[in-house]
């Protein structure tokens, strides 16, 4: 898959990451086991970086200066634009539809409702959106189409509010819609300026690829990554426009958890139990990030073999070790924390958790 | 999930597999890697073991002493008392049944047909069968099911042809069908005794869980289970009866792979390529067996993180390095040794494929 006419470079912070002293580039630790019965029958290695808004590295896991691909957890950054081009003021957009921008969500009939009310008001409609189609993740409303022999359209797609806000952010600009989701194109060149001024990074010669939803991915270090998440949390640094938009973007993720994930999902759980905390995003292959506004903390993860069941777990277990899970809240969130395995009989016969051996 | 009144011990080989100069117990190597793009995303590790039907280790890759449960990559050991006990000549079982007791099938027309053909011959129904029920693994088959609003039953179960076949060799020998998924049961007692026998381990006291079909799993270490599948393939240094079994079932997964898996599954796929050369079985948690008859080889390789799309490119990797997959076939089976990742738009977005520094 490598284009061998650019020759990639590792991404070069131009601001730094401050590792605390003593800390070292080190092979992701054993984070997470999967036991069943009397033994640990599969264990999931993570690198996980904390840090505050100046770069100051607060927690330290595995190799944090490895580069990765942020996926869907970096959607609250993407989301910037929206805010602080004053499209979602220009169009009237409200919580459910900020919240909807920053959202991997189930595809349950108040996501597609929601991003199919916004696209009218923007005068666009569906086929506008370049994400491709799938089933919702919600089983139910999935099943429920097949039921009713109904084929998903591209509300349907888990980023459809990602992109609901980047057509906004074109028509409000005034730039082209078509061809929105390439690299060349105003929107995603503005994002690249947006991740290379929150992360610290140079990002024009990074490794690069493309996303399930067919946005360009751009490889950021996993620490700079937790910094562009604590410069959201902690906005004081940023220009003002940025700062009231950053400041918005989690109150709407915090205020409406639904819209961010959905029924049943980790980002919507915990969000809903730990109040206006914490701001979480998942994204594939084992990422997730965290903006924790109280602490002004960002937190990044990356579980090495890239399994959600980890990454979540991972994520638990951080905001435990910050004090945002507290005794009360985690043993409310058990089964999301620690989640049972069970058979096609419905027996108990193991559990995902933290490792025995877990460093925080 | 740990059951304190017995206190599992890790597993004594009786029969020791017979290490290779120089070969260490280590960590296991990152063998598999997910590319998106310009770059490596995430990293599998995984452990592996080649051995003869002796115990002599002909290839070791990351810790071959560990325990693991076999899963379902352990089904053509677990039809063995199915065959020598005379239960399937007893019930005119042919090629499809005993392939299909080694299966972790699709739920296709031809798998749950053939069941409850099964099922019917023995006088017995899909309530005897105690695996519970899901919808199939082949999505088409699952999709036209929602669309009818047809439930699943037990037969769709993955493991119905093991549980049909457990309920065969019950009633052949005279015992209670009942509760046959229990761990003091005869059926699982006779399992248990076969698995000492063809590992060379006591399994007494090990750890043991329960599987996602209800039955037990024993921990054995993977080198053993390994030389356990060389027995099969090799089986002339075992009693008459069971030699024969042996075969006989290794000869029934290659002449009918459809049955152990299905449409589109790796095991069928690379069975149906690569002749009567090798018998291979997933199981879950990133497990994956080969019995390989020609070189009288058996194969255990254990996906650290307990991911499938891991164990199927491993497992494809130590087919061509033992010459079972040749260039001709790797060219054929391309895209399900090296499958392409594409985003829901069907652009492809990346490769899993074998590390730059696979050691084999």
């Amino acid at each position: 898959m490598t284009n061998s006419k650019s020759q990639p470079t590792a991404p070069q912070p131009t601001a730094h990451v401050h590792l605390p002293q003593g800390a070292e580039r080190g092979a992701a630790p054993i984070l997470v086991e999967v036991v069943r019965g009397q033994m640990v029958e599969s264990r999931h290695r993570a690198s996980v970086a904390i840090t505050d808004a100046e770069g100051h590295v607060v927690g330290s896991w595995g190799d944090i200066e490895q580069p990765i691909y942020g996926r869907s957890a970096i959607k609250p950054l993407l989301a910037l634009p929206l805010v602080e081009s004053g499209a979602a003021d220009g169009f009237g957009l409200g919580t459910a539809e900020i919240a909807l921008a920053t959202a991997s969500h189930n595809g349950e009939k108040r996501h597609t409702e929601t991003v199919l009310a916004w696209l009218a008001k923007i005068g666009l409609t569906v086929d506008d959106l370049e994400c491709g189609a799938h089933f919702p993740y919600d089983e139910p409303t999935a099943q429920a189409m097949w039921a009713h022999g109904e084929r998903p359209n591209r509300a349907h797609n888990n980023c459809s509010g990602k992109h609901a806000g980047f057509l906004t952010t074109a028509l409000h600009l005034g730039e082209p819609t078509r061809n929105y989701i390439q690299y060349e194109h105003p929107v995603q060149q503005r994002l690249l300026g947006v991740l290379e001024q929150m992360s610290g990074c140079e990002l024009g010669a990074v490794p690069r690829g493309i996303d399930g939803c067919g946005i360009p991915v751009i490889a950021m270090p996993l620490g700079n990554t937790a910094l562009a998440m604590a410069r959201l949390a902690d906005p004081g640094g940023l220009p003002e426009k940025r700062a009231k938009a950053a400041a918005r973007i989690l109150t709407a993720m915090m205020d409406d958890p639904f819209m961010v994930a959905g029924s049943g999902r980790f980002c919507t759980t915990v969000m809903q139990a730990t109040g206006h905390q914490a701001a979480i995003k998942v994204g594939a292959e084992g990422v997730y990030s965290g903006a924790l506004p109280g602490l002004g903390l960002g937190i990044c993860v990356k579980v090495e073999d890239g399994t959600g069941r980890a990454s979540e777990v991972v994520m638990g277990q951080v905001l435990k070790h910050l004090g945002i899970i507290d005794e009360a809240t985690e043993m409310k969130l058990h089964d999301v924390l620690v989640p049972t395995i069970r058979n096609w009989a419905g027996t108990p016969t193991g559990q995902i958790r933290p490792a025995a051996d877990c460093p925080f």
